[in-house]
């Protein structure tokens, strides 16, 4: 059997003619794999039933078996997403600039994709499909190592998603499945075959990922996100913010950790936020001047730096805009944060100076997500600056080329100044 | 005295502040910094002929010298090229994407500054001059580190755009030059205040920075481009073509090192090739098939994957497109590299297929550069797929945030079905 440094180095030697297929190929190929799914549901649940049996004999907790779970609803669930990634314009091939540089002489910057792209993700299925189907749509190899809680589910999605993109017409080498874990580290050497890898996981694993390779990583190891609630906000916004910020999915990585509030609107502020946040269970932590005004435990200087992803939260006052932005761009993950004012002015300044992926008025930080950006799928969310900020969709998985038709041109006659270059965009 | 760990740290919190400087105050600034190098001129050579004298006592070749050297002609070019930096539109605040995503509910993805840039580089005073006046135009700030060899005349230059672009209104810590070669690896290791760092100079260098940073890295270690020469080759422009690729500048990264001929044809195209290379001192060295048609050194399988950066070309024969599309995957640097062929399909074919930055139909492949592609100065030229491939202007030192303006929106009511997007461009 062939190694993963192998399968990646062909896979590298494939991937230009992966890049060059049609976009009708490539959607054919998800309407394929579509209904390859559809069609065989029946042994991916068996194979799902197997891996939840599995795991519940090996004790894994029920909260986490529930993860694992691909049934009706979350076959339905990626099917939808594969119409909306059909329905995408093709991020491939887009004349991105065009110039004569001179008589006969023209540049083009065209889009085309990445090339070989490795994939690490937790134990869920739908992951799977929905990471499969945005590498086959951009044009993308890629090799996919899924968690092993989910292994024969992973197995049956893989094998019929692989032998309906074939039968389409991709490349027999545009998608590779590793299953052993002791591959992941085989995964990471292949710096010369693969281009960009994207973990998903916990934030030690990705931190793990990032540390032990020389490939480039997309992906986030943190999710400290700011609520700034202003003097002039909105009460009742702030309140509605606050809380779904915090509990509509505690376990993500733009829910809220800490919530700064004006200090001359304190007084006001404070109860009402506090008390919407501790009638949702949220254990609250406050400065001593916050607990001044309102009865919650005391926050230390390691608050600040921690991403709970529990119903916990963490409230301080500043004294205005500059003092919250001094705050978030030291203790944030430069991921997403908010202000809650009808001040468009304090907003401006507090959206212009955060040093974030994300910056909004009035809304949730909840909002950062691919989906919600009218991305369709997403393959995940950057905090990294290059490349990619922010939920990244299939423009993330692309690049581009630049080509240049001449008709003779030697660059010796520019140098002498026999002929000069014009820039002209076409 | 501040280390530079203190000072990156300091100035990724300053780095809002010049990300949101508008760009009459950075153009004013660049003027400024023209005017204060023409107003000294004097004191900087002065500063470049001690550095100069210098090296000659400490027996730096004469090649190497004349590299040191800052001279009228050098101040010149550097001052029209701060003119076509203040020309080039502003990359900062661009609206790139504007979605309303429901009522009231507004995205928008702004182009910003990177932030904060660590530009490590080869004794060019030049160099300095393009590298600090590009980072400042793109709203970055930036920590300098120039080479050794000419740290008075760096430290004359420096001194003068420092101090010209804070009496402009810039921030104090814009710019700020590291002097100690035992600094950079400090500065390797400021991974949370450096955002991005740009390493020039030779391969084995940048390899270095490459291997020992968390700091994301854009440059490239190698070069090796190729020509094919196709069977429906205008011989006169391959003659022509493949001389200025190999003669023009031989040490540049973009020079041809690798000849590829079409089989078929090389009885007639090979002599004019090999005659117009061997007239200008070009040592060529061909494969067995190559030999038998011209006289030649022979060639081995590590003249393949080598960078001569001198007067040497190794060439071999290829059944066709294919082949020397496959050759050229294996081996090259995916840098440039350019077909000469009369023939459209076939060019198309080898443009589609090569995965290199720059893909040239009859055309030298030292047209890869930031000035011949109409982008003013250039950073560098990047071989990396991610962020910025080939040469990189301004547009490669910036990156985007997005923003929401909401009015009150949380996502519980998106989950729950009381609110729905509805994405529509503005």
């Amino acid at each position: 059997m062939a190694s993963v440094a192998q399968i990646a180095a062909q896979m590298k030697l494939e991937s230009p003619v992966m890049a060059a297929t049609p976009v009708e190929v490539r959607n054919a190929a998800l309407v394929a794999v579509k209904e390859a799914l559809l069609a065989n549901s029946e042994a991916i649940f068996a194979a799902n039933a197997a891996d939840l049996a599995a795991a519940e004999a090996d004790g894994v907790a029920p909260a986490v078996v529930k993860r694992l779970r691909f049934d009706e609803h979350k076959l339905a669930d990626v099917c939808a997403g594969i119409d909306d990634t059909i329905a995408l314009p093709d991020p491939v091939g887009r004349t991105l600039l065009a110039r004569e540089l001179d008589e006969g002489l023209t540049l083009y910057r065209v889009s085309c994709p990445i090339g070989v792209i490795g994939v690490i993700f937790e134990a869920r299925p739908d992951a799977l499909v929905q990471i499969s189907t945005l590498c086959l749509k951009s044009g993308n190899c890629a090799v996919l190592k899924g968690g092993s809680e989910t292994m024969r589910t992973n197995k049956a999605l893989f094998d019929l998603i692989h032998a309906a993109a074939v039968a389409a017409g991709l490349p027999e080498g545009c998608l590779h499945q590793v299953e052993a874990r002791s591959e992941i580290s085989e995964l990471l050497a292949c710096d010369t075959a693969i281009d960009l890898l994207i973990p998903r996981g916990s934030n030690a694993f990705v931190r793990y990922i990032m540390d032990n390779t020389r490939i480039p990583v997309m992906g986030h190891s943190d999710g400290i996100c700011h609520i700034y609630v202003d003097g002039a906000a909105d009460v009742e916004k702030a309140v509605r913010i606050c809380v779904d910020a915090k509990v509509q999915y505690t376990a993500a990585c733009n829910a809220v950790e800490t919530i700064l509030v004006q200090r001359s609107a304190a007084p006001a502020l404070l109860p009402e936020i506090v008390a919407g946040l501790q009638g949702e269970g949220v254990e609250v932590r406050g400065t001593d001047e916050v607990r001044a005004i309102v009865d919650c435990k005391p926050a230390t200087d390691a608050d600040w730096d921690t991403e709970y992803l529990a119903l916990v939260v963490s409230i301080k006052l500043v004294e205005g805009v500059d003092e919250a932005v001094d705050h978030i761009n030291r203790h944030g993950s430069h991921h997403t944060d908010a202000i809650i004012t009808e001040d468009a002015a304090a907003a401006a300044r507090f959206m212009q100076l955060v040093d974030s992926a994300g910056v909004y008025q009035n809304c949730s930080t909840r909002f950062a997500d691919g989906f919600r950006y009218g991305f369709g799928a997403e393959v995940g969310i950057s905090t990294s600056k290059l490349h990619a900020r922010g939920p990244v969709g299939l423009e993330g998985l692309v690049t581009y080329k630049y080509k240049i038709f001449g008709s003779g041109q030697i660059v010796g006659d520019y140098a002498s100044g026999a002929s000069s270059f014009h820039f002209r965009d076409l």
